[in-house]
């Protein structure tokens, strides 16, 4: 998959692609039928792990067959229950019995956006480690604080780091708290109908959605086919990880502006030229990091308006926004966290300019310092070494105890 | 304060008003003045509460003069500066030092949305216990499951019930997680420059800040003068609670549709009546909770496009959209969940409208039962009892042990 | 009215406030009025202007009246009726009479919007005088041109204004297409069932429709309850103008970096002060409106979602939100329209620094001159002149011919 | 190119795929070489139609190369270059001469939205006919109005249609102002500084411009590399195209609810089934056509966040988010009218419903006829038939004369 459109965005892989979200469906109903065979719902020859019947290049005949049933679930199981009925007669009477699509869907659309998150969270580690760095080595190295723009007052550049380090932070702690996503087991309306005729009882049925879940390696959780704060919960934490990235691009934007001078991003060949100009060295991933930022809040919201849409036992259109825009979300989101990872690992600090530039900030940036009574001769660094040393020692934490704040 | 365009803001009552927001600045200036005195920073002398000195009448004049230095604590401070050395000239001279504008503003706005959550959280809970009436009530009241507008299978009113609570309690969940907002000191920069060259050391300030945020009951964190997590994390709780609510009056209002007739918004006095038609008796709560739910979306999503522009030591226009966009969805939250909570205290379920319904949706509301092998008959009810006693019990709960699913 | 959340909101000063909505849903009901009895279709008795009966300080109670029935104009109906009863009876009883709320809402809020639009138009006018005089006089003002933030050729700051002026220049023409907001006078469901019943023929209440809407200053339109394309328009040209606004307000906080140091904002006493640091001077205008712009892209698309939620004869919710949202837009863009005005207005352009950062720039910034073949000594101005003057001779059009491209 | 979680998404065909977004900015750079050959700016040998030279298995080369640089163009015209070169030195080295790398991706994403555009007025002019014929056919069809859900007064279906239509009469016009995007020709920094270099003189160059936009059939502008209204105008048409839409699947989503019966989706062989219900036939048209109303309004609104981040001579970030999401918001508009065309023609109206409900409605539904003290017994059609008149005459032009109100 490529999105010409989306520079960078093969760093995102396979993750989320039509080919893994058909995959991803497939598995949804292979774990199913591995549990009505395994508790003896469904007979023992009914045992299939569906491997090798659907692939990618399945992807445009299911896609075309989407629109009829409104959902690409239909065609696929039409495509999954044909082929398997060739090898497995028994199976494919199985297959998806007790199910509705939402919650193969549904389940689908966990599987992928867990391998996203899970990329992100490994991007996230590099970031941090890079970052600790950063402000462990900076912490001394000074340069003008800025404020609305204009000179504030001195500041380290380990100060600032280490206000980038407690942003990703932030984001990374909201992730944990939104990255168990559950398995989607409701049948037709919510009410687990159908598999409690299948399987006799509703403790019978629960022992089949643990199984499968299990399989599958996901949570248990009751029917959300209209209660979609699972999904919302997600986006709204990946928009927050944009949104720190974000931030950090603004900064590396501002620092490698050629007058400032104090940011550059890693020199790789090839990289940052210009179609017509030749003196140019742009910052590139800061660029893209700051083109997601800028459009994520978009997707994350398009989310909450499709749960808000929520109807019946299940929606009109509400539930058939989500599938696009999480997967645009999740590989942006992934894609931007790679590049963060990369732009932080990389990130050239030119010294000599930042205390060039605080030294014809002088005096007025040291304003401050004179209104509270001390010499500008003397160090002006308040609780910065405090700062670096909490934030460092978060980022040693692999999860914060008490709530987010 | 009225808002003659959003019936119901009344609701919301003095929560995060002008003159709200007012009071809380200086709630924020007195606690730091407070803390500076007992800790024998300032003088014993400069002890003052700011009590009497700023009223809601003031609100005109401050917010004329926030154009010129680009917020409005500068005009309050200058105003309240004046008065207060009429009353306490050491107070005066001490007034604000260390701090800087952001870090009375951002403690204001916390104790602000502080009050919204509190009110919030109380609505959740009529809320939550309405529903579980509901659900326990109507645990058997049958009525036709709708999926994507058309019949699918046989429900009962309390299964659905079952599912409004949990998105509900998913909400209460995240707001939980998200309700900690932590006072802002920071001082010009981030730093805690002035402050600690104020106090004399960081460990001084760190006692000023605990002391000053234990006035206010807010959790000490450090400077997040440009890590705006803390204001996304709850706005995006806050849409998330009008999702769950939104969700539940567009089930009202397809029940109070006059052909479907299951259910109906309790009667009060005078309420959903026509400019033109006698006939009328509007669904007017669930119209206005809908409406909330639409905008809302919209407004969590300039909180992260704010936290997203992020740049420097202080934005240059990424925080100023925070201030009204927060109070907006703050208030509207609020009257929505007090809509809601109303709405769902008097909710008429019309049973005998349910049970016509799904016999007129016979047979063909049974065709997935028949394709099961059992005998329309027969109950088919699968674990709707489970998933509405899970429902209860999680409700509850004051709290969820693990993580959101 | 006051926003103290929104500094320089006074700037829209009357418009579009409470107060302002209530007088114009009053304006909306004389002008009906007025046709009936003009027409003769109510009798001569009943004629009365409406005036004096209602007043801001009626605001508080109707805002609290109006959740009940959904809609401000409910309460305020009764209010009046209650009132004119007392001075002319027959008036009162004629009142009102064949509209429907919507009618009154909505035309109510077109006369607001219209108010804000001419404001906005008067502001572009300011606007386009300072920067064709700025394109003008800053013809030969060279200074460095950036792409992605870094070094691309030199311009000429004229030539930077002569862009922002045609950005400007576009958003007027998008206003200009956009600001014939029509009357609303539907009836009940949009059949003009009910004015055609009191007035006896569809011919005679086309003159009524003609004679309200030309007392009320509004073209005439058939009904548009769900058909909201009016609305949607006028709030796309005014986040169309905060688009190119924020565009140069993205250039000026950038020129005024202290280190690029090539803009300012005109001094004025008392503004861009900061409330710890002596040395600040903010560029306030600028950041409050890139403020507007980050902002306003969200509200306009609210518009668009309460537009798509149509349904019925009459929305359940998607007319709801669009009541704040337009008066939020609007007021906003005024705010901003007129921020930008005095921005241009006293715009300081300091050609020293452009011409020391040019020469700082070389002789990279020289690269593509020197790849085309000729030399760095000469101007390399390309079209600069001819640019300036077809935006210079756009400007001084009151109404573009073509269609917008 | 298929978009599984986009159901539907086939029927843009190949409209601003990525192989057609490769396509024309070859388009562009040859149109630009040609130019450059017939007026004599570069020797004779040069001339070449770029044809046979790129191809859609070229994406993910392109594609993969395109983060280097921060877009598609380098890498594209490095490839296109390095082929070209073995088949016409003269005609290599000319390639891209004067132009910068957002000219071409400008004019290339020009060229793509053309194409969609076109599709959708197509499709227009399909559901207006439709409409048309509905709207005289049902003219005299009764049935209940409905406002907030509840019952109203009576109305005819052909005074819905009669709406409707209207609707789509408003984003035609809409559309038709904005659909004449221009060619991007400005150079490096949009002074067209090497263009005059090369050609000579500006008089020169605009003739190359004219040749070259010619030949892409593009009106000609000055630079609006920062002045994003040509594209913001055009997504902001096309959403408004959604928000019609959405409306009328809204109507048709309540008009199939099985209770209201009054209208439905014409029966297409396989469409509208389930996966696990027989009894389904789901209005899967309304649903997918609901659903890109739902998420449109985020998307025109991205377009208007990279408008309002444009700063400097090209931005860095708020360029780079147009490109994606003005290709997503095409297709799904393509799409979405290609759906609402077929919906429109096949629409199955339930005369015998609408009357059943009608009379279900009596005697509320007569509340207002009754109080404006005309007999329900009569008719109640207000100006129905001049509404209808009014819309059908309108359709009937081909473009308004006056401003869109």
């Amino acid at each position: 998959m490529t999105d010409l459109l989306w520079p960078g965005d093969d760093r995102a892989g396979d993750i989320f692609t039509d080919a893994a979200v058909l995959a991803a469906m497939v598995r949804a109903e292979a774990a199913w039928l591995d549990a009505l065979v395994r508790h003896g719902v469904a007979e023992p020859a009914a045992h299939d792990d569906l491997s090798g019947l659907i692939g990618p290049d399945d992807v445009p005949l299911v896609a075309a067959g989407a629109e009829a049933g409104g959902n690409p679930l239909i065609p696929l199981l039409r495509l999954l229950r044909e082929r398997l009925k060739a090898r497995n007669p028994a199976a494919a009477s199985w297959l998806h019995k007790g199910l509705t699509s939402q919650d193969v869907i549904d389940t689908g659309l966990v599987l992928c956006v867990r391998d996203a998150v899970a990329k992100i969270q490994d991007d996230c580690k590099i970031q941090i480690e890079a970052l600790v760095r950063l402000a462990a080595e900076h912490r001394h190295t000074l340069m003008p604080g800025r404020t609305l723009t204009q000179y504030a007052v001195p500041i380290s550049f380990g100060l600032k780091a280490a206000t980038w380090l407690n942003s990703i932070l932030d984001a990374r702690d909201r992730l944990a708290l939104a990255d168990h996503l559950p398995v989607q087991v409701g049948g037709a309306a919510g009410s687990l109908a159908a598999p409690v005729a299948l399987a006799g009882t509703p403790i019978a049925v629960r022992g089949l959605i643990e199984t499968a879940a299990g399989t599958l390696g996901l949570p248990v959780r009751d029917p959300w086919h209209t209660a979609r704060a699972p999904l919302t919960g997600v986006t709204d934490a990946l928009v927050t990880c944009t949104d720190a990235w974000g931030r950090i691009a603004n900064d590396v934007l501002v620092g490698a502006r050629p007058e400032v001078h104090e940011l550059a991003e890693g020199t790789v060949a090839g990289r940052g030229g210009s179609s017509a100009m030749p003196n140019k060295q742009n910052p590139v991933l800061s660029i893209l990091i700051r083109r997601a930022a800028l459009a994520a809040p978009f997707l994350a919201a398009t989310m909450h308006a499709g749960a808000a849409a929520a109807v019946d036992e299940r929606p009109d259109g509400g539930w058939h926004i989500e599938w696009a825009t999480l997967r645009t979300v999740a590989r942006r989101t992934v894609t931007a966290g790679s590049q963060t990872a990369e732009l932080l690992a990389g990130l050239q600090v030119e010294k000599s300019w930042m205390t060039a530039n605080l030294a014809a900030a002088r005096p007025g940036i040291d304003a401050e310092q004179r209104s509270v009574g001390t010499d500008p001769g003397e160090p002006y660094r308040g609780a910065t070494d405090e700062i670096i040393d909490a934030a460092l020692a978060r980022a040693g934490k692999t999860r914060r105890e008490g709530p987010i704040c």
